[in-house]
């Protein structure tokens, strides 16, 4: 079998402030360099940079990041940039860039990727893409990616696997018994036991022929808007397209769907808690993150973010998050990092020229 | 009896590093905003402006913070800053000012201020002070201010008073019984139980010859080379001064000693600790200085410092010490303030760009 052309659609229209005062609107988590040299999105294309260069990458992300996206990707054509005038979930993103890859190159192949997760090593996650898109061109299926857990997180979705199908590029691919929501922690117990369970990591390799028939299927809201207008005008059907996930639209009721497990490190980097599993911490298990230098006396677990230039000094304290960006600074137990969203939501009424 | 001319010595030579991040060599305490919006030596002047005028106030300083002298007080004449080319302790400091002052007005009294401390209210500072002065001229006494103790502190030394000697301006004077070094914890308790010791505030008052002829008698070494040189000679002299405090070379030996008993509220701000004494906390107990801006979520008794126009956020942290200045961040429990300089000695060796 001849292999199709394969593109990247990179999803970086995220605009969370989980990760404030580094995160704000101007500058989501995406943009942020939490986990080395390079930001998100420069890490998410720089991994797959050796299977699909920046000419079939497509990045669907907010008009107000536009300008970030070009500046962190510089050689990304900017037609390659697919700015929504307003957020709209998963499906319509997913949709938009399928109708787009379709036009330009009918019959390919391609994957869809978070721009604001960590994954390591590299190499592995090619080699887990090669094997989805060869399953997906082979059979026509969606194929997801299911992270084998490394303890019982409750914060990740989970994918139930099915009977194994077959392998390619000596993964196997397996048939996908169901999707779970995040579960509690007895659950998440019972699943990381049983052996039998994966957290769906986001990402997706599938045909655009076949997302194509899946959205026009389920998700005909989204499909049919988009697929009737000229390219030029998609943009301007957002507002009135329906906001839901392309997991909920499509992969949980979809009978063609498949999965990879997959033992790379991954992280969705969901809070500032997430800090110590995407860098190496110190021999007192303290992390830092966006480039500061930090000293220590009796700290033990803390995780610290700044900038290249700036120091952070920690005398006697355990599990703490210390965050200095622009003109604030967040101080807060491990523990407590969800409750930055209650900061910020008061800051929102009480100081927005901090957020 | 005739009133001398009142003069003000403030000695602003201090080059700690308690403070830092905020106090660096290039900006030490005094210099700070740390309990209100002036600088501590802004705020020594201003207590006592509607008593002594600047032309009047000589302040003793090294010759690198000349400047920041100038810069806090802009109408102090150049010629009142005594800038000494390396630190020599008190004794000399008060030794020079003295001979200053003698030289431009004979027979004058003054007071010598720490510019590092915080005192208020300032109507009852300078109430005692014109009593001291008062003593001071109608007995040549040198006159102490003991401060009466609000807790058990063990960073302080006490004054044990003696008999009573008669009162000015409604204020008692007493003889001193002895000055007693900083003391444990139980001496301490005992101390304030008794009610006959004060926390001595370091500030004294005296005519210009009584302690002209104390510093002769009890620190010929120090009196002798400044008061033979030049006006215009003496600061080349003092790499060749002995380092000697005013309290141990002439408090604890000369007999004419005196007490006023002050009760208004003194801190000499010894460590981030101190803030709360010095500062009015949130209702949450958690004190903010230097300007910044502070939002909690279920924060207790910590201390925070920053600039105007920063914002420091805590959650869910106690008896903390944050602390954002020029590069770096610090953060501690309130009990470890005093292992700053831990990090200062470190970062001399490590990172002297962050001191």
């Amino acid at each position: 079998m001849s292999t199709p052309p394969l593109f990247a659609v990179i999803l970086a229209g995220g605009s969370g402030t989980r990760f404030w005062p580094a995160s704000t609107r101007e500058l989501p988590k995406q943009f942020l360099k939490l986990a080395g040299k390079r930001t998100l999105l420069a890490e998410t294309h720089a991994r797959i940079a050796s299977l699909i260069p920046l000419e079939r990458t497509l990045v669907v992300t907010a008009a107000a990041y536009a300008g970030l996206v070009q500046k962190t990707l510089k050689r990304l054509p900017p037609g390659n940039i697919l700015a929504e005038p307003c957020a709209r979930n998963t499906a319509a993103a997913v949709a938009w860039a399928a109708l787009e890859i379709e036009a330009r190159e009918p019959g390919a192949a391609h994957v869809v990727l978070p721009s604001d997760h960590v994954i390591h090593p590299a190499p592995r996650l090619r080699d887990a893409l090669r094997a989805a898109c060869d399953e997906a061109c082979a059979s026509g299926a969606l194929v997801t990616f299911g992270v084998r857990p490394s303890y019982p997180a409750t914060g990740y979705g989970y994918i139930e696997i099915g009977s194994a199908l077959g392998e390619h590029q000596k993964l196997a691919i397996h048939a996908v018994q169901r999707f779970v929501e995040k579960p509690d922690r007895a659950r998440a117990e019972s699943f990381l036991a049983s052996g039998r369970f994966l957290w769906n990591s986001g990402m997706f390799a599938w045909t655009t022929s076949s997302i194509l028939s899946a959205l026009r299927e389920f998700a005909p809201a989204v499909h049919g808007p988009l697929s009737l207008a000229r390219a030029s005008e998609r943009a301007s059907l957002y507002p009135g397209l329906p906001s839901i996930s392309v997991d909920h639209a499509i992969l949980e009721k979809a009978r063609n769907v498949r999965v990879v497990p997959v033992d790379f490190t991954w992280s969705d980097v969901g809070s500032w808690s997430a800090i110590p599993e995407v860098t190496t911490p110190d021999a007192h298990g303290n992390s830092a993150s966006g480039g500061t230098t930090v000293i220590t006396e009796d700290a033990r677990g803390c995780v610290v973010y700044g900038k290249l230039g700036e120091l952070t000094a920690l005398i006697g304290v355990e599990n703490m998050v210390v965050v200095r960006a622009g003109k604030c600074v967040l101080v807060c137990p491990k523990d407590r990092a969800q409750d930055v969203k209650k900061i910020v939501t008061r800051l929102e009424n009480e100081g927005p020229s901090f957020l």
